[in-house]
């Protein structure tokens, strides 16, 4: 590891830059020789890695079964839902080469999988004994996009893909719903990240569902960030495709068909709500390093013993910790682990050592204090689970603080340029969306669940409204 | 599930279409629309994730640190190691077209990743101090295969890629031994499969590796499996792809690198050393369900507390258990838990609850007994162990049993015709490797590590001998 300036720009100054910065000094990926491919890094990774334990134990808990699919799909068979490839058909990348032979039908490499789901259900599934089908796949997907930047938009990105079929809409919805439930608890849980769930709009829904629900989040610069998606398709691919069942009345059916997936866009999210000047700001149960235990003057007789007894009495508690003892300078070591966001650092010094005590640093406001020694790993813990609060209440303050209600456009160009979301009321026209785009590059984001109008009219086109929608511009 | 009929082809009648039935009729996989491209179904799926936990622990344990590379490769990049190029070429799979336009610079779908490895290393590594570097990756790869078999050899197929950089010769080349020694392991631990450990001849070596060593299990029909490598590269791809560091002396130098992987072959290996003519055969550790509790008239009182009080006391203990209470017969499930391989089936019954017993049967060898119920958590406990060590013994003695010294081409026409091991001497010529593929079929599959001379003639041309090593048919 080497930052050789610990200098990087500031948020407020050019986030972009900032946000470019930040994802490469604290090693979380860099860039392939192929645009749009980048590497995760190994810091980045195990970040992804927390993410994918914490769901895998969700989806598991919840009845759902992990395969994997292949990540080639014959176009012909990508051309079945109609909907689905106009959506897709953009953005694919196409094998044409194949053992030094042009393949017949040409192979795209998944951007998304519901068509070689669908195929497959339609093998299996042929009675109502075989339903529901619960499956995920971690996976990476591609999409050939002309514009990328790190986990926020990609040309290659890792996720997971749930796709599940039901015998009946109504559990189908269920699902769609429970899964959209255990992101946003996930978010609470695990990011320190609040979304706003809702329903997104005809326009901006998945190309081939009948509804699409998602998990929305504010970046620090008031973008918002769409950080994952449920889908319900009802029984379109089913028909498309021919998936049928007997069901116990005799008849046959097409069963309901779900989607759900986040991927290392959520990453991203991390990085944009949390971050400040000194680089990444992990949330505690995420960060790949909880705590950093830096020895000061190592040399010094009793100092590496002290580190490693800490070491070993966090690790006893389940805490993940690293020591590093390498030849760096420690300042060189605090502005590095600074970079990289890790929630805790402790100080370990031969003056402190000679009192008994240690100094622990808390990364997501600078607090500092001496602990004694018995005392640091009890502190250690019940400090990462009180900056799990302070970061998750931040940042759930900063949302509260920039949703605001407009009545009209005026409103909602003031509200839209300083950031953050304009909540108003819509007549469900696509037209006014268009419009929004049009004037303030923003986009309709989700109508939130609780849906209490604060108007009778559009706030666009003054038409009679018929629903509440956040709109906001977004990443 | 969907088992209509429980027969299958007999192994000895036809080895191939018995591990075909194996396969689809334990619902380890299915085919996709693209050929050569099958589907990891939840089961086979399960298997796969138990692979995983086991060694990316192991791997996490000996320093290593995962990372997600790009799926694609520059064209350009891949032709900067020749032995390499020349190597994978024929087996491409290449995407041409990205978002509707031709691509410039082609891009090859990964079928191994040391040029994206070594390039990305070449941009990380400048002092001594960073190194060594040690990562992983799990991913699928893709090699456009003619002939393709579920598991044994697929266009596409599930991997773990471990590539490593080093300041030294000896320090990689201890690495590349290390590594091998940990997949070996992992055999005789949880796949209760033994292999032989050598090193591959120039013939069969790795394209790009200075030296292959391979772990070699032995299948039910006499043939062998490679299932596992493990390669040292000198600094062979360092120079090629100009990976640089300034060393403690002051002098630039070029680092020295190690790759290796096993795969979803581990999968088909297990079918076939174990498996028998009622199906899948699975050595407990690495077993999705451990154990399946059968319910007998499960309408009768008592029968299914009982069987629920069995499944909490074995998930106490960390026992993966199934209680399947479906409305199928108890015969019918027995045929299909069978054919899943699952290690331990619990029959619970009214008649012997009457009795405060119920009956466990073992998949691998039959045995019945029946058991006390307040004895049966710990009985099904110690079966587990028991059966994981009589499969590994079993597979063993298998081993050794096929084993066999030649002295001249008649001997090994005899033990190669008859299924197994022909060790020889040989005089290390490429010559005769291929004279052996000739006549009979056969390749080099390593030499063993203990070099012990059987002889001093090689078994095939007659001349001065080098090596002992093994010759087998093989997947």
């Amino acid at each position: 590891m080497d930052i050789k300036n610990k200098s990087i720009t500031s948020r407020d100054e050019d986030f972009a830059q900032w946000y470019t910065d930040v994802c490469k000094k604290a090693e979380l990926m860099d860039y392939s020789d192929v645009k749009g491919f980048i590497i995760y890094r190994p810091y980045g990774y195990a970040i992804w890695e927390q993410i994918q334990s914490y769901l895998d134990k969700e989806f598991k808990a919840t009845g759902h079964e992990n395969v994997y699919m292949p990540m080639v799909i014959n176009e012909s068979l990508f051309k079945k839902e109609k909907d689905h490839i106009s959506g897709f058909a953009p953005e694919c990348l196409i094998a044409t080469i194949g053992g030094g032979q042009t393949l017949q039908d040409r192979l795209i490499i998944r951007p998304t999988s519901e068509c070689v789901f669908t195929e497959h259900y339609k093998h299996i599934i042929n009675s109502y004994r075989d339903l529901p089908k619960k499956y995920n796949q971690w996976c990476s997907v591609v999409r050939w996009e002309k514009t990328t930047r790190p986990f926020l938009r990609g040309s290659e990105f890792l996720w997971q893909e749930g796709h599940t079929m039901h015998s009946t809409s109504d559990e189908a919805r269920e699902e769609t719903l429970r899964m959209l439930d255990i992101y946003d608890k996930m978010g609470e849980d695990l990011l320190a990240v609040p979304f706003i769930k809702g329903k997104k709009s005809e326009k901006e829904k998945f190309a081939g569902a009948v509804e699409t629900y998602s998990i929305e989040a504010l970046m620090h610069d008031g973008k918002a960030l769409q950080s994952g998606t449920s889908h319900y398709f009802g029984d379109g691919f089913a028909k498309a495709f021919g998936v049928q069942y007997l069901d116990k009345d005799g008849k046959i059916k097409n069963p309901f068909q779900t989607s759900w997936g986040v991927s290392t866009r959520l990453i991203g999210s991390i990085i944009m709500v949390h971050g400040d000047d000194n680089g990444l700001v992990l949330p505690p149960y995420v960060a790949p390093i909880q705590v950093v235990i830096i020895p000061i003057q190592m040399q010094k007789e009793g100092v590496l013993d002290a580190c490693n007894t800490i070491k070993q009495g966090l690790e006893a508690k389940g805490i993940r910790v690293k020591l590093d003892d390498s030849d760096k300078t420690p300042g060189r070591k605090f502005s590095e682990y600074e970079m990289k966001g890790v929630p805790l650092r402790i100080e370990v010094g031969p003056r402190d050592l000679v009192n008994g005590v240690v100094t622990i640093c808390k990364r997501n406001d600078g607090f500092k204090e001496q602990v004694a020694l018995d005392k640091i790993v009890d502190e250690a813990n019940s400090l990462l689970v009180k900056i799990h609060k302070e970061m998750y209440d931040a940042a759930l303050k900063n949302l509260s603080d920039n949703v605001h209600e407009a009545h009209n456009l005026k409103e909602m160009e003031e509200i839209l340029n300083k950031g953050g979301y304009a909540k108003v009321m819509w007549c469900g026209d696509r037209a006014c969306e268009d419009k929004v785009k049009e004037m303030f590059n923003a986009t309709s984001r989700c109508m939130p669940f609780a849906q209490i109008p604060i108007d009778d009219k559009c706030a666009i086109c003054g038409k009679e409204a018929k629903y509440l929608i956040l709109f906001a511009k977004a990443y």
